[in-house]
């Protein structure tokens, strides 16, 4: 492996494709197929996720998570919505606004402590229905594992769930990194879903072993029900489909999503495990899937980087994330807190 | 290969994927990546678009055609412009809207017999400069080889351009099929672009054995200047870069692009000499690219999609589309033939 | 009067407000009201239009006609459905776009001799249904009295709004002028919309003596179950609303509507009528609102111009439009049509 | 007076229009008047802002505040912006959303003591630059008066124009009160605003005297160079233009603005003088323009409004709002706070 390449803590998305990912994806590489999805690679792919999720479910693939959030949100809400999110979720935070341009509704963001929402946090924002001159609240929506690698459980999202319906809302989950937030709960899939309440799901692959694409479920059936055409206005319909389901074909058999998942939160455990007596840094969030939040003595930051590529998370503390991946092995582990504690000694 | 994937006539993108495109991407899983775009693998595809545009161009890498034309038609329009195309060009017929729903202004779309805008086609719509009552007509947008897989001369294309200059207009092309187009006219990229003056140009591999991935090209370099915020708001920047990069990389190596379409506009040329003379048959376009449009027997059309899968193009002159790829091969051709001879006698 | 305020033929919105309609707006001016629309002068309007169009039907005021269009199409449509329309059509043809801006979808025009759409003409647009790369039809707008100043009788009107709803669409008119269509065709408003199933109105007074202000009726009724927030959210809800809605209760009081309207049609008559043995004039199109368009000398037009005010229709063939209006004096007829002969003679 | 028509405090747009405005609409009704600004009336109207904002601006009339924000914010900024603003600013709170769908941008909210923002408020909002996955920020909005009726003063509003100008960003201003401050200023309208380092304004008279209407300023002249297109696609071009042209016409002549703002926030200060001895009620916020803030009795409150309307501001801490208008008599002060004490004790 060349220098180039090497495995750091920057992101689940800097890490490659599994070996069965790619190998499903060249299986699949035969002759003509119809394209635009009407094939037997997506149907296949949709038996996969019924096999998790139920029979009673609309399922749709896109090429990336962004797309997941903003399209998947487009279906419930008419441009005089809003939706709320927590401050730091991807929607608010890193989409470059995509979610307000493409459905001209009104984010209305909290400060979590730690990426979580809760009902009393919200609160403030569920208000003003029935007047015309307020953004009228249609949808909450919240991230699993959050983007502070902390962990919804059950009953937190069955509370924000039921919220949601008393007040004719929907529950929508961007589950960029679910696979992580299952391994975490010790749940199926659909337990900390469609059981509880969530009507609308991006559940994502890339980060844990996909080379590229995103499935939108609606949990809430009747909610996809015009959805081919937000697909295809939204840009998101893939000509060659088969590439993008046969990934999520193999990626829900022989639980390879979950041995991914496993792999990278019991790596981010183990990080935690080595790092949480050296007195110098600082972990600032649960450990709950498969990322470290952690304050570090600024000096030693810009010397660690130069080894192992990682992102800041709040300067202003000194504070940086660590992410893990289904490739990450216990020797980058090992090798990255002994230059941890050189640096610092 | 099963019955399943046949190889048939429907669309340049029911083909898979070619084995060195195929070969490229598994080379690239190697390690980590830094994510969305920053990476060895998307700087040497763009020294391999600079090589064939020249350097003064701006590149960016989206999932899909449709987001590259919808995209790339942002940039240099506001809401209040207006953007001309041929009735059957793609953004105008087989987008959903999405031009008009991203972008926010007006198409204008003009009949045409094959598929190509003329000054005189046009000319009806260049009207309502400086009148605020009117949509104002920032861009001409042509599709090579167009939607009929006819080609436009570099003259052609030359004429419109000026055109467009001499109105404070663009010129836009939708190169879906740019290099059948380019092996029709056998000249270089450049040549046929930059060179006459078109200004914006979506540069597509996906039907000539890519797998998946597009690019922008602004070859009038100043449009592209804050295009990284549209592609990321227009839901297009990939996490995972490196495998749409690596395609285009290897696409424009060692001539795969030309071979590619230089066999499928043979394999068109072949099927096309072979039913020129069968009297039944009407071909109804020229044949320039890699399709063939022709008048066939209402009664027999049914029995020929039994064993090769094809699309209707104007069924009220019974008129079908047929469309040739990279991995058409010429016994395809011959059964074909033979099996539309057989159902005439 | 001055002569920058002389009355000629541009346009009905040259006029300025009926006294009667300034009369009721100094009335209204009394003490407080509670602002955007919850008043005892809203109350009574919508009562008016009730009396006109019947009680199951949802009334909205707003300040303008691009607006009852723009706002009156949102409601019935998602961003990927089109409005098939007149391309003569203000909404195509005068708007700058703000149909496509604000409502995302696709417009389809149509070419007419008359501005007048009927089944034939629209018919190439009534495909694709369920397949989603094809923008969905969902409206037909109709223009009454068109904008060629032609009206549609009830069975017109009966056949397209039936063929709409035979294909789970809707029709929408736009009524700018419908007091005159309504007289023109010696009918109640009722009897050619609700009665023949137009689904969405756009009723318009401004240009028949009102000074501003326009209502969108949905006949429909369901359709404007959450208009008001499209309302709000289009920068369309006045706040001290009750000078919109005093005008439409005067203006539909007293048959000040009709009479107003049957002044400005008779004008137009009256023209027609003096003009029509004229051999160097046309009339190209029937005159049966408060509009004429004729083909005229070309060199006698800028002649005319400099003593009234109208404007070119099509100057490749020398065509210009005359509006009457509700203050159109008979002597302006006269004069001008003195003015015509002389300058001919 | 009838009782429906009796002076409250709920809001200065309760008010009707001032008789000098209402005379003036009626002499400009005479004859008739070039359609859409292209006359008399506008340019009259322009000459009295020049003459207040100095000859280097650009002016649009709206129909209202709503549009001129929505409208003043689109010409600086391409969807994939962000515009800052104080949490209790109108276009966050009371447009439903119309800032983010028409513009498709984002808007980041600031929470504020007093409605006021400032440079530490707004810090934490000011990064990202540069970065595509972020929103750019590239307007700073304020409000003057504020919507809790606090004014800024002239280095207040100069700190914020530069720090947006180091920023390669604009200022904005809705001014829907801007002569309530003028008068708190005591200033003249060019000092607080161009001289300051405004770029935007939103200039209103509807809650001054006026009937309807609002003017966009463009004090960073270049901005406006495309704007009568947005104003056309945003529907908030006036077909009988003369009749809001006319009225700030009248406004700016003869301190009719001052008089009237004048009074109004005399009213204002009139109320807090007598309400500020009553020990039950607690003002909240400083008197600067013409609305009052404050905490009172809860129990009292339905009592009071049977006889004067207003609203309640925040009824967690029984705080209401007061506001009087150009047309507050000094009686209606009177009685009502001799109201407030009978119901206290």
């Amino acid at each position: 492996m060349s220098i180039l390449n090497k495995r750091g803590f920057a992101s689940d998305n800097n890490s490659g494709v599994h070996p069965e990912i790619m190998k499903a994806i060249i299986e699949a590489n035969e002759g003509h197929t119809i394209a635009y999805g009407d094939d037997i690679y997506t149907e296949r792919a949709k038996a996969k996720l019924y096999e998790h999720f139920g029979n009673d479910i609309d399922i749709y693939f896109v090429f990336i998570g962004t797309a997941a959030n903003v399209l998947g949100l487009n279906v419930a809400t008419r441009s005089w919505n809003s939706v709320i999110c927590a401050e730091t979720s991807h929607i608010n935070e890193d989409e470059c606004g995509a979610p307000e341009k493409f459905n001209g509704f009104k984010l209305l963001s909290v400060e979590t402590s730690d990426g979580k929402l809760t009902i009393d946090l919200i609160q403030k924002h569920i208000r003003g229905f029935d007047f015309e001159h307020h953004s009228q609240p249609k949808i909450i929506s919240i991230t699993q594992a959050t983007e502070l690698e902390t962990v919804y459980t059950t009953d937190e999202i069955k509370e924000l769930a039921d919220f949601a319906h008393q007040n004719k809302m929907f529950l929508h989950m961007d589950g960029a990194r679910i696979a992580n937030a299952a391994v975490s709960l010790n749940k199926g899939f659909k337990e900390f879903t469609k059981d509880m309440g969530v009507d609308i799901l991006s559940f994502g692959g890339t980060k844990n072993g996909m080379m590229y694409g995103e499935a939108i479920l609606f949990l809430n059936k009747e909610l996809g029900q015009d959805f081919k055409y937000v697909r295809k206005q939204g840009m998101q319909l893939a000509s060659k489909m088969r590439f993008i389901s046969v990934q999520f074909e193999r990626y829900l058999s022989n639980n390879l999503w979950y041995k991914n998942a496993k792999h990278a939160n019991d790596m981010a455990q183990l990080l935690a495990s080595k790092i949480k007596d050296i007195p110098q840094i600082q972990i600032t969030q649960k450990v709950e899937a498969n990322g470290i939040f952690a304050i570090v003595p600024k000096e030693i930051i810009p010397e660690l980087k130069q080894e192992y590529f990682f992102y800041d998370w709040d300067e202003s503390r000194s504070e940086v994330r660590w992410m893990t991946s289904f490739d990450t092995q216990e020797e980058d582990i090992n090798n990255f807190v002994e230059l941890i504690k050189k640096k610092l000694s």
